[in-house]
């Protein structure tokens, strides 16, 4: 960090700042940020930090899947290199900084290299990912995160081929192959690159809790990505009744054996939590059924969500038996049966422990509060992570939370993430 | 009842069976039963019941609302008299006995005394109420039962003016014009018969819940009319928040709070039954926004109804109590807001403590098992106990409860329950 003045890095930070304020102005769309997956929107953020990279005299390429590498060279071209960046897509109505961030990072860090005459040791890669948010802007069964998936080798063809845009039904392959790049490269196993050339990846992100607000930090460093355990379309199913004319020993109501499933859950989230482990619990659907429920019936029928992650594979699967156990339990005493349906388990992804502890000392050098937290969130470096890369993640304090026009990162914070990026850089690229 | 030998009232039994399946043929549409609030399928029910008071040569007149009145005259025709029937409208898709019993089994009963030749010392008048499942016609702020509300005074103008049919739109004022009833006679206070002239008031019925199917007995005696005590658009409001990336301490989770008051009305109405109180309670309508709510949403929206039934009017107060103390104090555990909305009490009618020992005492003579029960459903009944006049209700089982195409009353069941009235009235009429 010798290299970096702290007035140079306050030059790159500004540029930084800049950068993200002409991104809103280019993809807000009547009000909002505009940015779906493989859409217009999405492109123009392309485009912009394709120029800010020729400007930086960056190595700029795109591969089959249209994720944007940018590219500083290092003193060995052929010794593997660091890649930092994150995704420009942005969910429907959502914020200018959730993704983008991360990539205008490490277009700063790059600038502040530059601007010092710093040369990695191996090439150093910003990349933009594509399409980190499908969930809002695909229907199908598909897991998202379709760019850097598929530059790991991880997208399978039948994504490819069931994955069905919401906004006009076309295919992703199909929009892939349209858009120019090309679908056929795309397949599990089959990397867009030489993961052997790959030694770490780092991802700045904003953070999508409250933590760091209400811990009045400006930087956290990520522990891990949590798993999750989910049940998309659980049910309980009773028998409707007369609301004055059964009484209690005839009834089978399927809202209070429901309810009682989730403050059970709720319940024993207090225990694991009391025994010190990671693990957030929501049922985010509940709902007897508009078409037969009435003030004047015994519920019959409730479909209701549950979503459980911890960055402990063992809590997931000890989270499935105590909700089939539990929901077996309840099911008998109150006569009703429950259908949770698929209880997927996706595997937590744990960010590289030595780059934490040089995250944390980087940080303490540099005089930047920072605290572990783990990430709630998925984001591109759990694929990294699970790809046996060795991956790290900076979040930045960020109001509000994200997926919502009301992101609000402070500019400073900005600064200090992104500067910290630059020390881990500096430290290993 | 010395006058009416058992195998005359297998006959009148029998006519009343006869003129049930009548009625089921001549209202049925498309295989369903058609029976609207002052609607096509209702006149002809009535016109049906008018041709057979006719042929039994009682008097028939329609009041103001509409309502049928058929009268056996009495050897004192100033004197007063008793009343009893039910209604002939039917909820959508409904079944052929809720109501349609009641006033059949009046027939029966004139019919086995004109056969014997008895004549009651004062008019005996069978009716036939407009109405009764007005809440599933009309929209609007009304208390339903149009017919037995509008003859016994207790028809507020707003109801006639503000009630609106859900088939076509027309308002219940004008619909009574239409059809050539007088809905200027109707107002509050300002019956449509001389209420001195009723000495009494009783009301078969099928049982609309599974009560008599259960204990397997074929008539109930009604002790009262619960009230109710209703929240109709009661909410909570949480904050959403995102599923993976907010910790528990930082939620305001509305489902668990929600979740959480329903498990608390459950509990203490355990405790009332312990206690012997007669109560049933409902969360009928319970549901998560589903224009914002999402698997990987913190809920920050509930939207619930509560309908809570008993005999005891003090109970009915302490459940509002209850209600609103445990909101405030979950609301207040969990930074959460509920708003349970305007709890309205509808006021419970006890049925008359003599008739009721009248006809457990008339049951037991006669050879026919039952018991006494509270009634969960409303019923026009109901109205002339709140009008001061001794009233009674005899229950009929009934399998699969009512309000459905399934509703299945069994012949004997109902000539059990019709001889049961016919007791009755041979007693005091």
């Amino acid at each position: 960090m010798a290299a970096l003045a702290l007035a140079d890095w306050d030059q790159s930070a500004a540029y930084g700042a800049a950068l993200l304020d002409l991104l809103r102005k280019v993809t807000t769309v009547d009000g909002s940020i505009l940015r779906p997956c493989y859409g217009e929107g999405e492109q123009r953020a392309h485009d912009l930090m394709a120029q800010a990279a020729r400007e930086l005299d960056l190595d700029v390429r795109v591969d089959s899947a249209g994720n944007l590498i940018m590219t500083l060279p290092g003193s060995d071209r052929l010794a593997p290199g660091w890649m930092t960046g994150s995704h420009l897509d942005a969910v429907p109505d959502g914020g200018n900084y959730d993704g983008a961030a991360g990539v205008v990072a490490g277009l700063a860090v790059v600038h502040a290299m530059r601007r010092a005459g710093f040369v990695p040791r191996a090439d150093l890669a910003v990349v933009a990912f594509r399409a980190e948010e499908g969930s809002s802007w695909f229907s199908g069964p598909h897991k998202s995160h379709f760019g850097s998936r598929a530059m790991l080798g991880q997208l399978s063809q039948q994504e490819l081929s069931e994955a069905c845009s919401l906004a006009d039904g076309r295919l992703l392959h199909d929009i892939l192959a349209d858009a120019g790049f090309d679908p056929d490269r795309i397949a599990p196993g089959q990397p867009l690159l030489d993961l052997a050339r790959v030694s770490a990846f780092v991802e700045l992100h904003i953070e999508q809790g409250p933590v760091l607000v209400e811990r009045g930090l400006p930087v956290g460093i990520v522990s891990g990505i949590r798993g999750t355990l989910r049940a998309r379309n659980a049910r309980c199913d009773g028998t409707y009744a007369h609301s004055g004319a059964v009484p209690r020993e005839y009834r089978h109501d399927a809202l209070l054996a429901a309810a009682q499933l989730a403050l059970a859950l709720e319940s024993q989230w207090d225990d694991w939590l009391a025994a010190g482990r990671d693990v957030v619990c929501t049922l985010g659907r509940f709902m007897t059924d508009p078409g037969r429920h009435s003030l004047t019936k015994v519920p019959g029928e409730v479909q209701f969500t549950i979503d459980v992650r911890s960055e402990d594979p063992t809590l997931l699967t000890q989270a499935r038996g105590f909700l089939e156990r539990s929901a077996l339990e309840i099911g008998a005493r109150r006569g009703v049966r429950f259908a949770l349906g698929a209880l997927d388990i996706g595997a937590p992804a744990l960010m590289d422990t030595v780059l934490q502890d040089d995250l944390r000392t980087l940080a303490e050098v540099q005089g930047i509060a920072s605290m572990t937290l783990a990430s709630g969130a998925g984001h591109d470096a759990a694929n990294f992570a699970l790809a046996g890369i060795p991956s790290a993640m900076i979040f930045v304090r960020n109001d509000h939370g994200s997926h919502n026009r009301d992101e609000a990162m402070d500019p400073d914070d900005f600064a200090s993430g992104a500067r910290l990026l630059a020390a881990l850089l500096i430290k290993h690229a």
